[in-house]
């Protein structure tokens, strides 16, 4: 049997109790056996700025950066912040796309999943991170879309996943995910 | 005589000798007497996290939402970083419209300028932040739009802007500014 | 006392009993005695080819482009098709928009109201929308953004509204577009 | 040897001289011999209407929609129109998506490439176009993006490719295309 898929999981909010992350823990417990998936912290990443990234760039940049670099596949779990990607997930992409000809994202399969509160779901900020993905040139699923509208009546009080319906819809989700993976996860 | 308004620009790279900031400084010489414009800092917020924002937030924080509050106008000048706004600039967005209830950019006008080493001229990262600022309440100028590509060929080695035609845009563009604002930042 | 302002009111589906009209309609019971609406328009509108662009272009688009040129504010109400606006709306925008340097939209406000049988309320078009505005120059309102999700529970059989919901929230919206042309339309 | 795929390319603009078909006929003579491209006219469909999407729907609207379900893959050769989709071609892609269930674009690649006699390349029509992709389920390629702009120069009066530059370009994006197509169209 084959070793499974390293899949970085990025929740987008550094809330402790950010529903992007018990997104991601649900969806821990729902993976097919050929997926790992494996939270990866974004909030010690400093601001990405150009004059910091010499030979010996911040060690949180550098451990990041290897994260990735290992990583086989990525699932982005976004709320949004004023229409648009929260800043500490944008920082974690352009940190670990720097410095040029080292973008370490490139060339691999991912997904997106946005949750919010709203019934909107998060739109705004799943197609911004749609576009930056094309540059970085993550090989993002199209279907299914996965937008979580209202998203607090899917958890209880201890973050557990009492709704059925996202439940199933994830499971559907993240089985997708396995067989897009296998377009370019190839023996 | 009226006291000029109080424009707020906001570069979007924290780099030290990034075009956005150079912009910026040729602004500053080119405006009319109506517009007082001001560089506000945004390298030293820390990323938006809700944990944080608590009755005693980053003084960072405090010192950016007061500046803003402040202010009778904004000017963005933003490069673009992965087809979107740098994680910089769209933090310092996040900072100052939260907590919620106290959206300190609300309804007051405002105007982007991309800027950019390639020809495209950060398209992406102008309209991404056009996005967010219909929910921030900010009135954006339609026209002129301002996309300022091939910028390293507009300013010398010491930061001076050099090109003719870049000038007077922007000279252009300043003085529809300070026409746009008045139809909001009545006596 | 003034003339009301002439509104041109633009719903984007072409169906005879969509949402988007009867959006249009239930707005005309809504709307303050300084607004007139007057529902335009665009099914009839040949697909815009510059080849056709002549001295004697099609009369459906002189037809057209002599309304809006006549309207001083806009409403846009757009549903969604495939994420984005749908083709006759945007043709209808084109078409007003040439030949170049006849811009009929420009330098007049407007809003827009995007309207959904799912819950996500047809954000994709809006923000299509807007981008689009950029370019031709009109003013559209900021806030309140108006995104009208299950749209097909608010009407019942002949058209009429009947959620008391969105009938306040459709008020609170016209008023404030009345205010938002007060900056624009000046004695 | 195999069949060559059956790529359908769509150019955006309905102008007889467009660079965007001028682009497609260049494209023809560069592709490998693995791919097969035909160009799809789209000037002729009506636009979408869901009422006169009945059992007996336009005749054009047949035609292409057996064309669309027939090819292998899709390149698509955009304009911009005011920061967007021209409607010609959002048209198309509204037309042979439906009806509900009928959706003849999904599961197979495609590309784009954003053509422009302004230096922006016709940026926002790119990536409005993949916004629609997402939910047509059509997999659009990542890298390398292909942004033609000042495109005016790259062709002489008979319309004939004589930039190198653009040529060489060409060559490895049909080329990256062609390998693109493996990942999904199998044997």
């Amino acid at each position: 049997m084959n070793k499974p898929l390293d899949v970085a999981v990025l929740p987008g909010s550094l809330r402790k109790d950010a529903y992007s992350r018990k997104t991601a823990n649900a969806l821990k417990a729902l993976a097919p056996p050929t997926l790992a998936l494996d939270i990866v912290e974004i909030g010690q990443l400093p601001l990405y700025n150009d004059d910091l990234d010499t030979s010996t760039p911040p060690a949180a940049w550098v451990d990041f950066r290897q994260r990735i670099a290992q990583a086989d596949a990525f699932l982005f779990i976004t709320p949004e912040y004023n229409r648009s990607v929260p800043a500490a997930l944008k920082n974690a992409l352009d940190v670990a796309s720097r410095p040029y000809g080292h973008n370490v994202w490139a060339q691999k399969p991912g997904a997106i999943i946005s949750v919010s509160p709203s019934a909107m779901a998060a739109f705004g900020a799943n197609h911004h991170l749609r576009q930056s993905m094309v540059f970085l040139d993550i090989f993002v699923m199209q279907q299914p879309e996965a937008y979580l509208g209202n998203i607090g009546e899917a958890f209880d009080q201890t973050g557990t996943l009492t709704s059925e319906r996202t439940r199933a819809f994830l499971q559907r989700f993240i089985q997708s995910f396995a067989d897009w993976t296998t377009n370019f996860c190839k023996d």
